[in-house]
C-alpha cells in the first residue's frame, strides 16, 4: 500500500508499505547499507543488512546515486534511531529515474549556498524541506483567502492582464506588442475591479499576477507578484479594513493549525494576532518619526527610515490611516469635512507595507477634478470614467501583496523566498 | 436591516427592510409610482401611492433616472403581482449616485444589442441578470476546482507569466520589453509545472492566465484565457484522466446544487455527467470521420469538420485518446511497445476541446530525442532540460480552459460570454 513517509506509523509495523521518493543520502558501512528516502512529507530510513536482503538488491542499493527517484516496497520495523522511529527492510527497490552526478546544488545543505545559486537551481533548492515548507504554507494561506471571501459572499473574478492604458499614471509599465498595437501588462486590477462595482457584482475578489516595471532591487520588491484584491460596494474604508484584519487573523489561525509540520521544518512560530489592529494616524506617524530625527514634510509619503522609526513603537500588525489626499492615488476619497485628508489606510507589519486601500471616489465630477489635480489627463482614462456616469455605487477596497504577507508572517529575510520562480531586475530565468 | 431582494420573505411582512440597488424601471401612473429596484440577487417593487407616502418622497421618486443607485428603507407588504410576491412602501429613498441619461446600453433588454456593443459597455451589460449569472456560476466552478484538488492533496502554485523562452516552440507569443531584454508572455505553465515535479511537490494545481498570440478570431478562441493546470508525479495518463472526469462531474454537481437561481436566470439546465467518460481512440475517430467523407491522413491533428463528424456519435463529455506521437507536443510519452502512439488524451464535449493532457516523458535522453525530432533545438530549452537530469519522477498532467468548460457546461454560443473583459484579435478595451 502506497504511503507518504509521514503517514507510516505503528499500525504498519510488521507489514509492508510502498514508498516513492528521492534518495536523500546513501550510507555504505560495508555489511550494512542505509538509504534515506525523502518524499514530500518527510524522510524514511531504508535499511539493507547484507546478510538479510537479496544479494542483487544489496549491490543495487549501494550504487544508487543520490537524488535518484526510487520506489521501495518493504517491511516496516520499529527503529528508535531512524527518522520517525521506523525503518524499512526492502524486498524491492525500483530505480524510476537515475540522477546524474555531480549535483548542481546540495539538497542535504551540508554546504550553504547563496540565494542566486539557489534560485538558478530552484528545482533542486525546492527539494529542501525548509524551502518547500514555505509553499505548503502559501497554499494554506491562499485556500484560507478563498474560503474566507466565499463565506462572505464575494465573487471571485479574473480581469485582463493585457491592458491598453496605465492604471495609476505614474508607475512604470512593461510594454507588450499586441498584434499591431502597443499594450501593457497590468500593474493592478484597480480600474477593473471598480468597473465591476458599476456592473453590480458588489463584492469581488481577485487573486492574480501584477506586473511592475519599477527598477527597485530590494529584499521586498518583485517585478511580478501575486496580488489579492477586493472591492466592496456600499461600504467605507473601515468596512474593508475589518475584512482585512479578520482575513489576516484567519490566515494565521489556519497556518498555525494546519501547517504544524511545515512550520517545524522552517523553525517558525506563527502567533495569531488579535483584532482589531491598532489604527495609527498619518499625523501621529509623522510626529513619531520627526521626534526621532527624520525630516518629513506633511503631505509626503513616509520614507523607509520614517517607517522604521514608527515600527519601533508598534508590535505586530497595525494600520496607518488618514493619509494626506495628495500622497495617495487620485481615486482615494477625501473626507468631506477635511478634503486634504483621505479615507485611506496601509496595513503594516514592522516597517513593511502588506496592503493598501481606501474608500474610493464614486462621483464623476470629483474624480475628474482629482485626476486633473494629480496632473493626469482625464481623456486617457476612457472606459474607466464612463463607469462612473451611469450608476456607480459608493465602494471601497484594497490590494494585498501575497508574498509580502508571507514574508511578514514567516519572517522571511527576502521576498524572493516566498516565490517559486521570482522575477526581478536581473532575473528572468528559470 | 439590510437585505438582498432575494432574502426578503414572509418573515419580513409588516416590518421594515433596507435595500441597496439600482433603479431598473420607473413606472409613473400619476397617483401611483412604482420603482423596480435591482440588486445582485434579484428585483423588488417599491410602491409609492401618492396618498400614502410623504409628498417630497413621492416627487423625488417619480423623477429618479433609471440606473441611479439608491438606498431604500420601507415596510414590506405581500403583493401577489410584484416580483417575489412582495412590495415595499418606502419611508426613505436616498439617491447614492444619480445616473446620466441616455444610457449607453439598455439593462432592461427591451432592445437587443450586438455582442460588440455589449462588450464595449460591459459594465452595463453585466447588470443584466442573465449575464451576471454566468459569473456567479464561474465563481462556483472555480471554488469547486480548488476544493476538489485541496481534498486530493494538491499544492496550489503560481508560476511566472513573464518568461524568457517559448514553451512549445511553434505557437505565437506576445513579446514584452523586460528592462533591457526581450521576454514573452507565457502561453502555458507546462515547463514550470514539470519543473515542480522535479522539485518534489508531487501534485500541483495552477489557475492562472495564459496568453496566446494566435490570430484566430473564432467563437472558441481567446488571446488571454484562464487555464486550470495540474501535474502529478508517480501516475500515468489514466491517473490524471480520472481526476479530470471526477472534477468535471463535481463542477456540474455543485453548479446544479448551488446555482439554481442563476441557472434560472439564463434558462439553463445542468445535467451531471456520469463517469467514467467514454474513451474513443484516435484511430476510431479517424475511422468515423473518414466514413463520413472527411479526408484525413493518419498522424494529422483532427480538423474541425472531422471533430464535428465524431461529435455526432457521442453525447456529453468523452475522451479522444492515444493520439499519434507526431501530432502532439514533444513532451508527450510514447507507448513503450508502439512508439508512434502516445499516452495522450483530449477531453471533448461535442466538437469542442475542453482539456488536453498526457503522461510526460521523464527521461532526459528520450526528451532530447523528441525535441530534435520535432525540429526544435534542445539548446533553447535551458533550465527545463536540466530538471530531467537530477531525479525527475514519472509524471502526467493536463491543462483545461476554464472558459471552454463554462461554454460547454452552459452551452454558450461564444466563449467571450464566459469572460468579464475578453481579449481577442481586435479587442483590447475595456
Amino acid at each position: 500500500m502506497r504511503k507518504y513517509t509521514a503517514d507510516v506509523g505503528e499500525e504498519d509495523y510488521g507489514g509492508n508499505v510502498e514508498l516513492y521518493g528521492w534518495v536523500h543520502e546513501v550510507r555504505d558501512l560495508g555489511g550494512l547499507v542505509f538509504l534515506i528516502l525523502r518524499d514530500r512529507e518527510g524522510f524514511a530510513q531504508i535499511t539493507l543488512p547484507k546478510k538479510v536482503v537479496d544479494r542483487e538488491l544489496f549491490k543495487k542499493a549501494r550504487k544508487i546515486r543520490r537524488e535518484s527517484v526510487i520506489r521501495v516496497v518493504g517491511e516496516v520495523k520499529p527503529e528508535e534511531k531512524a527518522p520517525n522511529g521506523f525503518e524499512i527492510i526492502p524486498q524491492e527497490i525500483e530505480i524510476l529515474n537515475e540522477a546524474d552526478a555531480p549535483l548542481p546544488l546540495e539538497v542535504t545543505e551540508k554546504v550553504p549556498a547563496e540565494l542566486d545559486t539557489r534560485l538558478d537551481n530552484r528545482f533542486m533548492d525546492l527539494r529542501k524541506p525548509r524551502i518547500q515548507a514555505i509553499f505548503r504554507i502559501r497554499h494554506v494561506a491562499v485556500q484560507t483567502i478563498r474560503e474566507f471571501f466565499d463565506r462572505h459572499g464575494f465573487v471571485e473574478v479574473h480581469t485582463p492582464k493585457i491592458v491598453s492604458t496605465a492604471t495609476e499614471g505614474g508607475t512604470e509599465l512593461f510594454p507588450i506588442t499586441y498584434f499591431e498595437r502597443e499594450a501593457f501588462l497590468n500593474q493592478s486590477p484597480q480600474l477593473y475591479k471598480q468597473a465591476l462595482m458599476a456592473a453590480g457584482l458588489e463584492k469581488v475578489l481577485e487573486i492574480g499576477p501584477i506586473f511592475r516595471a519599477e527598477e527597485h532591487n530590494t529584499v521586498r520588491h518583485l517585478n511580478e507578484a501575486i496580488s489579492v484584491d477586493i472591492e466592496v460596494s456600499f461600504t467605507d474604508h473601515e468596512g474593508v479594513m475589518k475584512y482585512l484584519e479578520e482575513l489576516v487573523k484567519s490566515i494565521h489561525e489556519n497556518v498555525a493549525e494546519r501547517c504544524e509540520r511545515y512550520l517545524d521544518w522552517i523553525d517558525a512560530r506563527v502567533e495569531v494576532p488579535e483584532t482589531p489592529f491598532e489604527r495609527v494616524k498619518y499625523d501621529e506617524a509623522v510626529e513619531i518619526a520627526s521626534r526621532k530625527g527624520e525630516e518629513i514634510t506633511w503631505g509626503d509619503d513616509l520614507s523607509t527610515q520614517a517607517l522604521k522609526f514608527v515600527a519601533e513603537e508598534f508590535d505586530g500588525y497595525y494600520f496607518i490611516v488618514d493619509w494626506p489626499t495628495e500622497s495617495k492615488p487620485f481615486y482615494a476619497m477625501p473626507y468631506e469635512d477635511e478634503p486634504e485628508i483621505s479615507k485611506t489606510f496601509d496595513l503594516m507589519k514592522g516597517w513593511i507595507e502588506i496592503s493598501s486601500g481606501a474608500q474610493r471616489i464614486h462621483t464623476y465630477d470629483l474624480l475628474v477634478k482629482r485626476i486633473k489635480e494629480q496632473g493626469l489627463d482625464p481623456e486617457s482614462f476612457g472606459f474607466y470614467l464612463d463607469t462612473f456616469r451611469y450608476g456607480m455605487p459608493p465602494h471601497s477596497g484594497w490590494g494585498m501583496g501575497l508574498e509580502r504577507l508571507l514574508m511578514a508572517m514567516l519572517e522571511l529575510p527576502n521576498i524572493r523566498e516566498a516565490v517559486l520562480f521570482p522575477r526581478d531586475r536581473q532575473r528572468l530565468v528559470p
